[in-house]
């Protein structure tokens, strides 16, 4: 027998809008009640009236409480959809990029909630982000097999969102054997992906457009990269032109590959690394009377819930009031965001107090977002979440 | 004497902010009344303290009613300052594009209030849009001189701004000599400039990025064009390998221009045109079971005034669905506003309800702005105008 999940009256507008969440107190508990559901186990979500609108996995103790999987209420989200979604999947991506570098599946982006995979070539990196998926793992290693017989599936199962599924950490070879060194190419510039020992799945696809924008803009030019992890800015710079680079991290581990994948593109001359805080860092910069051409600001997310807004609006300011004391007369900023709390319009309002903090004039000649291997779902703000602002900086 | 317009009490925030804009209605009328002035007259702005806080033109007959040109009370805005902002705006554009064709002035953006100048290498097309800008014209016309030795500078006063400031209209060659053909070149394709009868300066420069973009991903497609003015998408289209075009405008004269473009560049046969009604043409290429692979909707502003924002909601969600019943299985959307008052959100939210209507999905892989020559002031949001999405559609 199908297991039926119902919405309280008035809960499926968002379903009808094309969001694919349900909150738990959006269930209709007495008709459905949540408890009897196994986390994981997939159901029909049917209106107040009994229309059925969609499938879904169901974890019974998140705040989301299912995420659809599909609108057919016949299907279920199997080895045989898996397939299908990767091959859409896929098919954008080769549209997109000449090279097999890039992320595969962007969880509901792809229409694969919770689900995450980078591609490095052969290599793929998969987060399992809900007990949805973390219970098709079989299942996703065999769709992946089936299409594009990868030589090695990593699971880098470390994420936050683990947690609030009540999941635990596990880093794991699940399939074939992981390479020695696992390299990757973006904007014609080479890097070794730590996939076992990086953030995240290793590598940051995303920025990749925001940096090839950059690339355009530094030929001559001496640049400070800030929050460098292993390089992805600064070594693409230098690699496009930029006289010297400064890489700065409060990651030991970080700036060893940062001096590896310079070598690995014969930059080391051109690329310097610093290890340290990034405000102490400014500061230390500053007392030193250093200056930049351009600096690229790419924090790790300052705001991680939407009540540490405030606190976040006031780093982000901070940090690019810092920043901008170490541009030269006519220097270049590109201030990034990856906080899905910080809306657009309040990362230009921190650019534009920093600018007027430090007397200067400032055009912003860019306005960057997630690359296109990054997809929104136009119904759910929250797959929208990067920001990339290129400003000239100027006295006047 | 210095002339001075004195603020009420709290009405230098905006300014202190970094906004170059002061509304009448901020004006202590009774320290300085605004009929004192001349309109296009310069004064010292001061707070309600008497603390002076920059130069600005006046209009007293104006909502907006002075414009900030300096920070500096000792400068004014005349030939010598004039000179001084086109350097830095050369070298903006001289940093930015290989070849001379681009916007060079883009007025608050540039700290130029008023001003547009958009350059197609030794032509300048000049609209001056407030009585301050058109008071100054002759020292415009001998600033440009002395930084760039122009062929020609042509007055294109017709902007709907001017008749705000009740200016009236006006077209002529202001300087120097027009050619028969104006000739730009945009991401790598030649088309004719109609700076005399074209809709303002002749081209929009803004979309650069947004068609270099789409560019890279129309080879073998089939690509409808919808308010397609003189083929701006659409030739370009076709010059990176677009299988065939269309080219739909309501303007015979517009369309005139795509056929001439279209051969400049040996695609005729690439290209055909059809002229007509946007909605009308729509309804009527889904009647005769016309489907394409790329559609590009890049309309005029629907929305011009803030009260217009729900009846212009309402017809870019109607263009938008009705360009998508057109699209493929598989079909890229190119959705595009230039409505200041159509929050980036909002468009997101029309394409949202088009793809919904259609029963499709959307991924929205490409959130594009306007090109760096159109530079957005960080404190004011009038300045960034320009939306582009890219949003693959498909069918389940």
């Amino acid at each position: 027998m199908t297991e039926r999940l119902r919405l309280k009256k008035n809960a499926d507008r968002r379903l009808k809008a094309g969001h694919l969440w349900l909150y738990s107190n959006e269930i209709d508990t007495d008709a459905t009640p949540l408890k009897d559901f196994e986390p994981g186990g997939q159901a029909v979500i049917e209106a107040a009236n009994g229309k059925p609108m969609g499938v879904a996995y169901v974890n019974p103790h998140s705040l989301i409480c299912a995420r659809i999987v599909s609108r057919d209420v016949d299907v279920r989200l199997d080895r045989s959809l898996l397939v299908h979604r990767f091959k859409q999947a896929l098919s954008l991506r080769a549209r997109l990029f000449a090279k097999p570098f890039y992320r595969l599946v962007h969880g509901e982006g792809d229409l694969l909630p919770g689900l995450i995979i980078d591609r490095f070539d052969d290599v793929l990196v998969v987060q399992l982000n809900t007990v949805g998926m973390d219970r098709l793992r079989d299942e996703i290693v065999a769709a992946l097999e089936k299409v594009l017989a990868p030589r090695a599936i990593v699971f880098k199962n470390d994420s936050s969102g683990r947690r609030q599924e009540q999941l635990g950490e596990e880093v794991e070879v699940a399939y074939g054997e992981l390479p020695d060194q696992v390299l990757l190419e973006e904007n014609g510039v080479r890097f070794v992906a730590p996939v076992l020992d990086g953030q995240k799945t290793g590598w940051f696809f995303d920025h990749r457009p925001n940096r090839a924008w950059l690339n355009g803009l530094v030929a001559g030019k001496r640049v400070l990269d800030v929050f460098s992890y292993v390089g992805s800015w600064g070594i693409q710079a230098a690699a496009h032109g930029a006289s010297d680079v400064l890489c700065v991290d409060s990651s030991a581990q970080a700036l060893e590959h940062v001096a590896e994948n310079a070598a690995l593109n014969g930059l080391a001359e051109q690329v310097a690394i610093g290890e340290g805080d990034a405000f102490e860092a400014l500061a230390a910069l500053k007392a030193e009377g250093e200056q930049f051409d351009v600096i690229v600001l790419d924090p790790p997310a300052f705001i991680k819930r939407r009540k540490d807004i405030p606190n976040g609006e006031r780093a982000y300011s901070r940090l690019n009031r810092e920043a901008i004391r170490l541009l030269g007369r006519d220097g270049l900023l590109l201030s990034a965001s990856c906080s899905m709390h910080l809306a657009p319009d309040r990362l230009m309002e921190c650019v534009r107090g920093a600018v007027r903090h430090q007397d200067r004039h400032g055009q912003v000649i860019y306005q960057g977002s997630q690359g296109p291997d990054h997809p929104v779902h136009p119904a759910i703000p929250e797959t929208a979440y990067l920001k990339a602002l290129g400003v000239r900086v100027f006295r006047n």
